[in-house]
């Protein structure tokens, strides 16, 4: 049961002139062919250690159900302090597989602690969790690769202060490290409380790292089956396996983008049609932007390439943002994840008898309605001439989900290829990181201060 | 206390060749006045009825405060039916003034009803929050102008058919139904069933009614002080009534985003710094989105018009958007949202001292971590040359809560007049409903059913 990929809606036959022609599609496929046989070249070394997770890690599986079937038991709360890919990844995955409203059940059905991932540093926000967690009862996973994220750290410095004072002895039990395992802080914390640790390897990159331990011990903590969810990616990575782009369905993915974006298509949405996928689009939105995102190539050109990933949900979001998907410019692609068989169903009652604008909707299911609107969509789309393709799963479960998380890695990388940029740096986040130090005065920063400082102050006029 | 908008990096001043020039911003001045002078002439009457809603209310805002407190004590859980304008708005509102873990927290803490906005047709959604509440004791508040709106109506259908089997007799006092007073088919079913009733105003559509019953009687239901949003939306009126964008801080926004996509910039990113503020943007995204996504403009002729809004979180996104924002091309604006001072604020603990690369945060706060950060992106994206402007909030309360909401529905007005489109339709739209009602074989729809048949079918070797 493979996710399918049907790019119809992304062609001429449907589209007229706004589409691709098989002509244009026979142009790019020796280019995605070169990206195919160019990223299968590195697979594996540098920062490409993602490509072989769903295959090197039965020893941490099983040190990592170990763990979590022991810790589920023992705690009433799970909280990642992470962000970025560190919290993207599981915030996505428990979202795609956990009952909906899984706080909210009694923690008898929840089988459990309940979820809370923490990635932002507003002290709101912080002073809300510790309204609603006891931390004696609360184990908390610190996820940062190099120990030095200034957000996760802080987080940190944080907690493990307020366990100190709450448990004293012992509290280092309820703190989990999630690291690297031969460099930075956290390590060094870690070894020297004594903290379970997992390690996410050298070779894999923040927003790659859902199936490494970043990602599965939180899943793991909810229940979820993490030798599934690497199946799934071990299948679609089988299935795309063919430097031919017409016999793999990531490669496709990534040369329809590349030719979208040379036609001045800088937008890309994502728009799953289950609220269960939903942050499925937030996990890609990283992975599209801060992969493809880059001021130069690798010939050092400026290229300020990248396209602008959009977040979308359906059919929600055809009464926010459809109106300006049919009527307005012909600058995005939108890519519509479907569900064909959703884990429960409802029908729609009787009781519209009267009105027949509402009563043919009667003794129909959900699960139909919100189908046949994305159907619907996807018409008005095409009808509009507006870019569009359809990645369907079968069903929600591990495995697809696996699946879906490999095939955007995949599709991210051979499409990083193609725009020949490196995919796995993010120089354009130092930036800002330098600011923040000399804005806090750390030592070492004091000539990015100066130039800071040197910055022409603000002019009352422009300030309304 | 209002809120500020500062535009110091949309101009050359810090962006060199790639920002405005006072010149620019002389010349555009007259069109801007011009669309202020259309606005003000139809303001009131049409679709712009929502401009006069923060003076026209005292009647409206005295039952609800009155109806919500009974309410209040009376039930544990307060569930809103409703799709585009009228969830974004309550879920906005709810997230910027409320606890930030009010679900969480116990009843006495909460000191009212847990709160869920369903918009969505997911059927596993559906099923989940019949899992988590007992409808018995559960207040529905259906939300739907017209009162046949598929999503809501379906909701409406299941939810009062689970009311009567649960409830027998008097099952009618769990709804409230907030809908047209003189129109469709909602308003009809509350005579006959004797729902409590609101009304939306004719001359306010979905996007522009969080601030009429739609989203007042949600807020009141949260404990939130209406008459102080309502308060906030008059001072920024007040503060906007003029046509000189230069003392006109809506109609400046407006303006420079016309200057922008003119200049090619077809996305606008609203990333506000604060967790409480996240749901703005969505509720921001609907509104920009919807409101000046038009195939035509007001003389007919095909612009396809429209920027694409993005909704994006500090400082969370700077670990996923920020490298694109600051390296990736120049087709964009970003809008920050600022906070002065947080309703709380936690001291970074010790604990850090043989690393320098985390020390430096030791006895600061996340206050101030937060908001430097906010201050080394706006750096960042500045000295990348990217256009940025930021809104600032004193504090987050109800007053500037109102204020950021009547300061968008204003820009959004006044750009849609540069841009001399229909504002406030949303046609774009029809065509899905249109195919959903062909595809159900509603009757009325046939020819479209034809039409969807006539669609050439889906050839296989387009999907992989």
């Amino acid at each position: 049961m493979l996710i399918k990929f049907d790019f119809n809606n992304m062609m001429e036959r449907t589209l007229g002139e706004k589409g691709f022609s098989d002509a244009q599609l026979n142009e790019i496929a020796p280019a995605a062919k070169t990206a195919f046989d160019r990223f299968a070249a590195k697979r594996g070394s540098g920062m490409t250690g993602w490509a072989d997770l769903p295959y090197n890690q039965d020893d941490i599986v099983a040190d990592i159900v170990a763990t979590a079937a022991r810790a589920r038991k023992e705690f009433d709360n799970f909280v990642v302090l992470g962000i970025g890919g560190s919290a993207l990844g599981p915030i996505a995955v428990f979202t795609a597989l956990c009952h909906f409203r899984y706080n909210d059940l009694p923690a008898e059905k929840r089988g459990g602690p309940k979820f809370f991932v923490e990635d932002n540093v507003d002290p709101e926000r912080m002073l809300a969790l510790l309204d609603v967690v006891d931390v004696r009862r609360t184990l908390f996973n610190v996820v940062t690769k190099s120990g030095a994220t200034s957000e996760t750290m802080s987080q940190y410095l944080i907690i493990s202060d307020i366990l100190k004072k709450a448990i004293g002895d012992g509290w280092q039990k309820h703190i989990v490290a999630t690291t690297s395992e031969s460099k930075g802080n956290l390590i060094k914390l870690a070894r020297k409380e004594g903290f379970k640790t997992f390690f996410i390897p050298d070779g894999v990159g923040g927003r790659f790292s859902e199936l490494c331990p970043v990602g599965l011990f939180p899943a793991a903590m909810l229940g979820i089956d993490i030798a599934g969810l690497l199946k799934g990616a071990a299948d679609i990575d089988k299935a795309c396996s063919s430097s031919d782009m017409f016999r793999n369905s990531a490669l496709m993915a990534a040369a329809l983008q590349f030719l979208a974006m040379k036609g001045g298509k800088n937008i890309s949405v994502m728009m799953p049609y289950a609220d269960s996928l939903k942050f499925m689009a937030d996990w890609y939105c990283q992975l599209w932007a801060e992969s493809l995102g880059k001021a130069v190539d690798l010939d050092g050109n400026t290229v300020n390439a990248g396209q602008t990933p959009v977040k979308s949900l359906g059919v929600t979001d055809q009464h926010s943002q459809v109106q300006l998907y049919t009527e307005g410019p012909f600058d995005k692609v939108i890519t519509i994840i479907g569900v064909e068989k959703f884990r429960g169903d409802v029908v729609i009652a009787d009781g519209a008898e009267e009105f027949p604008d509402v009563n043919f909707l009667c003794g129909h299911t959900m699960g139909e309605l919100i189908n046949t609107e994305r159907r619907a969509t996807e018409y008005a789309l095409t009808r509009s001439r507006h870019m569009n393709n359809t990645i369907t799963l079968p069903e929600i479960n591990a495995e697809t989900v696996g699946q879906l998380l490999m095939f955007f890695q995949l599709q991210t990388a051979y499409c990083g290829e193609m725009l020949n940029v490196d995919t796995f740096n993010q120089p354009g986040v130092e930036e800002g990181k330098n600011a923040t130090y000399a804005l806090f005065e750390r030592k070492g920063y004091e000539a990015k201060r100066a130039e800071l400082d040197a910055a022409p102050a603000k002019l009352d006029k422009y300030i309304i």
